[in-house]
């Protein structure tokens, strides 16, 4: 976002909730589901178990929120997990952090697009057979629209948003209600699998494990501060509360009529789709619902678009990164970015065929990584600056850090063989490789301090002009080289000559027009035009470490597109040869030509 | 081939026979295969026509050879189709003959590797299934072994040339005798589908203008003249003789044991496999002439790799192609024809699924195109120059014209729907292209022409070394740029401000090591990098049409390639940016890293 426009364009909290909804709330569109999924291994008799799960997966969310409160009113400057964990633990833990949030921001990606083309398909099953298609599809054009620059505007956020907030609510309320009153015909459970496991507390891990994406985007609120309006960080708290308000509302509903109405989750429609169907039958109310779903997923997806290239840029500017990601400002710089990120999704939702279940292990691991680092960050930080209040402050965010930490661990346990296993070997692969980088960085830095640096005596400087015959860009090129000439720099007309029946040709007329520059012929007897201006460098350049040659080689701007394929490839290929080359300088003079 | 070596390297006529005979003699290997694919249409009784057939082949061949004598000693510096148009018959029909070989000799890569592959197929039925891969495959180690520079060298082809000659020769000859003396039992014909067609004129005629493909390769010999020993022109002539009097000897050989053995053509084994089976048996004999099959048809792929960079050249050099085919010397030039030439023959090997049989009709038509214009263009030279025996001379290479226009026009109109019309549409369009690319060439030539030119007046020319902070590479840079300063030229610092902070770091540290050139801040609001530099760039050139500007920027070469993708991105995003921008040089200066 520009920094002009981001100054101006504070948020207000409705709009800045609509701003960081997509991606907490959009969560509420698979979490029920991955629950009932692993309950349903013991049959649908477990299935009731899903209740208590997601009250204890609540009262979760309300710690995190809880503890994320006190973040965001520390830390008004902006405090995803990698600053918050870089201001208070040291590198190593930030760099997790770091890996972590990139590996989320590609897993929102694709496990977004996934369950909202999913949504899609349980309404349209005829698409079925293409979903992978159509989730490539999705990140595709959500990629092409933000290289073509769309910007997120607060305005546009919150009409997708509050239209799935008021869905889903209505689809909760309207079902109670009809549940309560007992104006939906019982349906018997549907054909499912017999149940091959016992109920028992790994079982009872693993389902709480799973609803636990409903915790996903929660960090999102805590790296917006700054775009608030003032008092940012209380106006962030409040936000918080909200998010964590209605995430919990839609949830627990949500849970409760799957269970009320003895939803069995299948490869083929989503629990949400399932529920809505009894609810609204197949009324618009039905495909509304699954519109507003696929629209918050797609924002979802969205909001990793914004955060990526942000987060890479201050990797950058620590030198963890490549540095090119540091200016955002440049679009090629930010395409960069937008293409990694798109990438790697499509690769994700390809390798796991467009599946939510399957992506998901990989997803929530990451998450919890961050919480658990983001929240001891703040313990240490109480623990360490003794602010008012650090006594409670520190409880507050240490019952966050050890319960997260706590999930962590067990999505690490339980998921590890579906797929958790991936991020747990590619975060510390991460961690190492912006190390590596920062080494190269801080050595080449340490060779390039200025600390006790004589500078060298001026070079000794050839410029060479590279002809292939005599033309008006060629006189250009000469009188270029001939600008550049100071006192000490000789300049020389370079001909290599590849077909000796033109030489004396080309003598006259640099004789000529050659501004009085003398010119070198240079022999060729296997036709090559590098070999010998190589063997001339090396000559040059052998009389010691201060000879600088620039070579000026003449260049077209011509009219069309299509006719650059036909000049400038001398150009290219000397360019190509001597890119890694000491010393050596080639400037190429446009002459622009008008046909 | 360096020029060098080609002086010094010259070919005997045993030698030369050998290196030219691939292409040509590895036609036998599918053309009497071609004849009996069209005959067997009408049922197995019309196969006996095949040995009328190929008589009247053999005729042609024998005019062909005839004609192309006087060719080769008349153009003893080499006459190949397109120079003997161009010499003769005028600018479109030399073009068409350039256009006609260029698809040559892409046909010829992919139509020999697919007929060498087919016999290897034969031989080894367990690989049919992977006959394309086998192709691309073998496409592939051919192009490699050309990038890697395998130069031609007439010992390497005269081992597997002679072996080939010696194995046909030996097959037919012990057929034919074993044939004679009863000595191999009778067979029935192999099952095949009715015959669906009547024997007419025009079954007759498209079996004809099939069997044609034996003469395929002919032409080599008249672009390879001064590569002979003196006197080349009759040495050629003879190697043409010996040729011809090979390629008839195998061609109707073959095709007598095909008739006598009732060979009926199929698509899992070639019809030579099936002639050496009945012959040897399952003995090595089979598997020698299997193998020898392979190589010369891989050799005969081979030639194109030489004849289409050499081809290019001479176009390149006469302004038809981009000028960059122009230097054969120079190994990314040449990399670029085999690339072109081994990307077309892959497409048309895969699109055509690697079936010999399928290819042919392409290619058969712009062999006789290439003939047919290159005998027009010497009876035209005959009538045009009258020189000595022109009288009989005109008849010779005038019946050579009108016998191989006849089978042209026959092959475009029997195969037209089997592919030739992907021939008949493609020359023109080439022809088109070259025509386009010349009319370029020309202008830009005319523009460029220093004809009444006035040298302008000096440039005024501004330098600025763009620096993100000061380092020695900085100081580099700075040296590098005053050492351009001639008299009338600015030199001044550029930095642009992405991050306020840093400015007056920036400024101190270059009031210091600057060597006293001026620096001028630019401030970018939405911290991109180009904008405010293409703003200045635009202030400064907007004085004038002669404000150059030359934009040093400091590059690193640092110690291992992959920390390449760590430094010099942004001299890669300026360089991007300003590429085609008038009055603008960019100059890199290295910096060599030693970590």
């Amino acid at each position: 976002m520009p920094l002009a426009q981001a100054r101006h364009e504070r948020l207000g909290k409705a709009v800045a909730l609509a701003v960081f909804a997509s991606d907490p709330l959009s969560s509420v569109a698979y979490a029920t589901e991955e629950i009932l999924l692993v309950l349903i291994l013991a049959g649908h008799m477990a299935l009731s178990y899903s209740l208590p799960i997601a009250v204890g997966i609540s009262v979760l969310l309300v710690i995190v929120v809880t503890s994320y409160r006190q973040t965001v009113q520390t830390y008004q400057q902006g405090g995803g997990a990698y600053l918050v964990s870089k201001d208070n633990l040291g590198v190593i833990p930030a760099l997790a952090a770091a890996a972590a949030l990139l590996t989320d921001y590609v897993l929102t990606v694709s496990v977004s697009t996934a369950a909202g083309i999913a949504a899609l398909t349980s309404a349209v099953p005829a698409l079925r057979p293409y979903s992978v298609l159509l989730c490539v599809a999705a990140i595709v054009a959500i990629a092409l629209a933000n290289l073509r620059g769309v910007r997120e505007s607060g305005r546009i956020f919150a009409v997708p948003t509050y239209f799935f907030v008021a869905s889903i609510l209505g689809m909760v309320g309207w079902g109670v209600i009809s549940a309560v009153f007992g104006r939906l015909p019982a349906q018997p459970y549907e054909a499912h699998r017999p149940g091959l496991e016992g109920v028992g507390l790994f079982l009872f891990l693993r389902a709480y494990a799973a609803g636990c994406t409903a915790l996903t985007g929660v960090e999102a609120v805590s790296d917006g501060v700054p775009v608030l309006k003032p008092p940012e960080g209380k106006n962030a708290a409040t936000v918080l509360t909200w998010l964590g308000a209605i995430s919990v509302v839609m949830f627990l509903g949500i849970t409760y009529l799957a269970f009320d109405f003895g939803v069995v989750p299948g490869p083929d429609e989503t629990v949400v789709s399932k529920i809505a169907r009894r609810v609204f039958g197949d009324s618009p109310f039905y495909y509304t619902v699954q519109i507003a779903t696929l629209l918050i997923l797609v924002l979802a997806a969205n909001t990793s678009f914004a955060d990526f290239p942000r987060l890479s840029s201050i990797l950058a500017r620590d030198r963890y990164v490549p540095r090119q990601f540091a200016n955002q400002g440049d679009r090629l710089v930010f395409s960069n970015g937008i293409l990694i990120l798109s990438g790697f999704a499509i690769v994700l939702v390809v390798g796991f065929r467009g599946d939510t279940h399957a992506l998901l292990p990989l997803y929530a691991i990451g998450v919890f990584i961050s919480f658990t680092l983001s929240q001891s960050g703040m313990v240490r930080r109480w623990l360490r600056l003794r602010e008012k209040g650090w006594q409670w402050r520190v409880w507050i965010n240490g019952i966050g850090a050890v319960a997260t930490g706590i999930v962590m661990l067990t999505l690490a346990g339980t998921k590890f063989l579906e797929g958790a296993w991936i991020v747990i070997v590619v975060i510390p692969l991460l961690v190492l490789i912006f190390m590596v980088m920062h080494r190269h960085y801080e050595e080449v830095a340490a060779e390039l301090s200025l600390e006790g640096f004589e500078p060298p005596p001026p070079f000794r400087h050839t410029v060479l002009v590279l002809i292939g015959d005599v033309h008006r860009g060629v006189v250009r090129a000469v009188q270029y080289a001939r600008s550049l000439g100071g006192p000490d720099v000789a300049v020389r007309g370079v001909f290599v000559e590849t077909d000796p029946a033109r030489t004396a040709r080309v003598e006259e007329r640099w004789g000529k027009w050659g501004l009085g520059v003398p010119l070198v012929v240079l022999t060729s007897p296997y036709r090559s035009l590098l070999r010998p201006l190589i063997d001339y460098l090396d000559q040059i350049q052998s009389r010691g470490d201060d000879m600088m040659v620039t070579i000026v080689v003449p260049e077209f701007l011509p009219r069309h597109w299509w006719q650059h394929i036909l000049h400038n490839q001398t150009a290219l290929l000397i360019k190509g040869a001597l890119l890694f080359r000491k010393n050596t300088v080639v400037a190429d003079v446009p002459y622009v030509l008008k046909k």
